[in-house]
């Protein structure tokens, strides 16, 4: 317990890593709520230090002291080390020593922590992930508090505002996935290389962490399944629709007993559910438990004030001596591979327009076990391709596990009536 | 900061006062999920004592020793009470006497708290609190932690379970405040007397501690405006579904500057808004604060199990050393009377069907400086009564001062035209 006494002398001094978008957040907020900071935390919250590695700092840095080098931040004259530059190996650094030295250190910084955290997690140090995931939806202590005493069996969470936003503009608007791309980075909610965001892996990095802190197990990526939102088309977001649910790129982390399952991949999720309707750039997650049953936040998953805010959040939990020892890793965690994962899935199979193609399709399905629960195939959707005719088959199909639905579309996919790539989307069930 | 250390040998003891829904979902989590919160607690939970002024426990209640006299739970061998008696009366000499002997006391007692809380906060007790509100949802931790670093600005809440699921039973199957009423009584999710929730007290006691909370003002209900839902009826709530909105009963709590205004009333609310779809028996609390924006939590606000997991995380903090000391009063917090407050409004004014009477209404509320936003008055809705046609002309209206609004009301009560009373329904606007 005293392991979150903190010497100082009123004052909780802060040194800042890097000089980004969440960095000013950071300063601005110390100016504008200085009241309530300094009435929350007991004290002021007082700049002391600024390091970023670009020469000139651009921002005024007020009363602080501006180094290039990192290291100056791990001075006496620092209380709490606040890590905002991003990247792995200069973070990952700057952690380490802060905490090496016993110097609490609030990150926002997913890919370290993702990589890393395990290292860090075992020992007493203090180290502030709030800002890590989702921005400034408080999910991370509603964890490691709010739910403490649940036994959380499941989350799924719309964790990446970019994914959000392309799947929005494409169903709403009926955009292209390249054309929702290139308007989001116009708007500054893609990067310039969007492969991160939309290829799974920013989703894949928070995910590893929610896990972790919904079921105390180490944070990790390993045999997590991570597909991103390329492949989902507008068709795929209109079938979808008309069969009752949304399409929405979310990280599932769940229990089975003592096995856990992660993946991130586009999921249909039903039309009566809220996260369904969460749109653009907003975050969301919801979290299933054995004594609340199901709760759901959603809120800013980005942006230099709500994320500052989040780092603000541990801050004041660090300067009031009451931030807990998370219990990350404290459970083993055997992780469960994709093909033992069951769900729902939509498919949609290209398939020839002539008769007994919808029997050899529904046959293998059958001998694959997997039961059909709803299908469309329409008139007007008929097309022609190198003179011959071909329609999409859209379908739901109950329950299955992935091993047995991968094995069916490999037979599936060698039929000679099946045209092209027949595209699977998992369904997420879940409550609310 | 030492002020959170407990005097224990690595088990924290608890005594609680009750044998109610709430009491037996504490003891069922204790057992059920006893590794996950020895795991967050940092050490095992154990229930030494239980008091009930019931003479005999009808539940088990395993090595705790039990006794009709509450003061029982005052001995050396309890480190924190638990009270879950409800009621004023009893629960507050329990409370008082535990903080006045340093006992730190976790309540879900919103009543108690809302007459009594300020005696409470202004010392260095520890009292938690998170149960008080809003079942499951951690709204209060949220508050308290996730945003301490933010000017809270506004927060809405469907905080009574009761009001909702009415509402969304009269909204859905067109049932009446009465049949809904009775439905919701034979469910359990309503007192066979209703009047603490259907008048809006029990989201008025919840509120004030929410506003407490969001401001860092005193708990208060002087000055709040409390108005229940059995003027709603099922015709406005079709009417408001066409205007775009859903209606609501809701908790208002308002910055403006320095001075606050809280109010619990029925309330349109914009149909793209994810609250208006928040159905049932849930709550759902949205906060407004200049880091974040807004963000929404959505959960079980009541029920044994949902209310024991906030007792259960607040008793977790304790055992950590790391519950906080909360704020609350700290900010003088002047209240604004309903009168001085601005909404829009939503009009049904039951007219006599002929020529000049809109223009008549219209006068009246053009000399308020009452703009129409939007109307409808259709033919089909004329009725008859005592030989006269009228017709109710539905009308929501641009912001306006709540004075100005109730003064165009007397006016147009008073209308020869105006046939029966007026219904007055506030429009909530917030983002999100």
């Amino acid at each position: 317990m005293a392991k979150n006494s903190l010497p100082h002398e009123k004052v909780l001094r802060i040194g800042i890593a890097g000089l980004g978008t969440v960095a000013q957040g950071l300063l601005t907020l110390l100016v504008e709520n200085a009241e309530r900071i300094t009435r929350q935390a007991g004290m002021p919250i007082e700049v002391v230090r600024i390091a970023s590695r670009s020469a000139k700092p651009e921002v005024d840095v007020g009363k602080a002291v501006f180094d290039t080098n990192l290291e100056s931040l791990l001075h006496d004259d620092v209380d709490v080390v606040v890590e905002l530059i991003g990247g792995v190996d200069a973070a990952r650094e700057l952690i380490s020593s802060a905490l090496t030295r016993g110097k609490p250190i609030v990150t926002a910084n997913k890919a370290v922590l993702a990589e890393h955290a395990n290292e860090w997690f075992s020992g007493d140090a203090i180290l502030g992930i709030e800002a890590s995931v989702a921005g400034g939806i408080p999910i991370m202590s509603t964890l490691k508090s709010g739910l403490s005493g649940n036994r959380v069996d499941w989350l799924v969470g719309i964790i990446n505002g970019t994914c959000n936003y392309i799947l929005t503009a494409m169903d709403e608007q009926g955009t292209s996935f390249a054309d929702a791309l290139k308007e989001a980075q116009d708007l500054g909610y893609a990067e310039a290389d969007p492969g991160f965001d939309v290829d799974g892996v920013d989703a894949a990095q928070k995910l590893a962490l929610l896990a972790a802190l919904a079921f105390d197990i180490p944070v990790s990526m390993d045999d997590m399944y991570i597909e991103g939102i390329s492949g989902v088309t507008v068709e795929d977001l209109r079938y979808a629709r008309e069969l009752g649910f949304r399409i929405r790129h979310v990280g599932i982390a769940r229990r089975n007993e003592e096995k856990f399952e992660t993946r991130v991949h586009p999921s249909l999720i039903s039309a009566t559910n809220l996260v369904g309707d969460v749109a653009g750039v907003a975050n969301a997650v919801i979290v299933g438990a054995n004594a609340i049953g199901s709760i759901l936040l959603v809120g800013p998953g980005a942006g230099g004030l709500p994320t500052a805010s989040a780092v603000l959040s541990d801050l004041i939990e660090i300067a009031r001596g009451t931030y807990p020892r998370l219990r990350i890793g404290q459970n083993e965690g055997i992780r469960v591979p994709v093909a033992a994962t069951e769900s729902r899935y939509y498919l949609n199979i290209p398939a020839a327009d002539r008769p007994g193609v919808f029997g050899e399709i529904g046959d293998i399905l059958r001998r694959g076990g997997i039961s059909i629960e709803a299908v469309i195939q329409k008139r007007e959707a008929i097309r022609k391709t190198d003179g011959e005719s071909w329609v999409p088959i859209v379908m739901v199909t109950e329950r299955v596990v992935e091993a047995s639905m991968d094995d069916a579309l490999s037979h599936l996919s060698s039929l000679e009536s099946v045209r092209g790539q027949i595209r699977r989307i998992r369904v997420a069930d879940f409550d609310r």
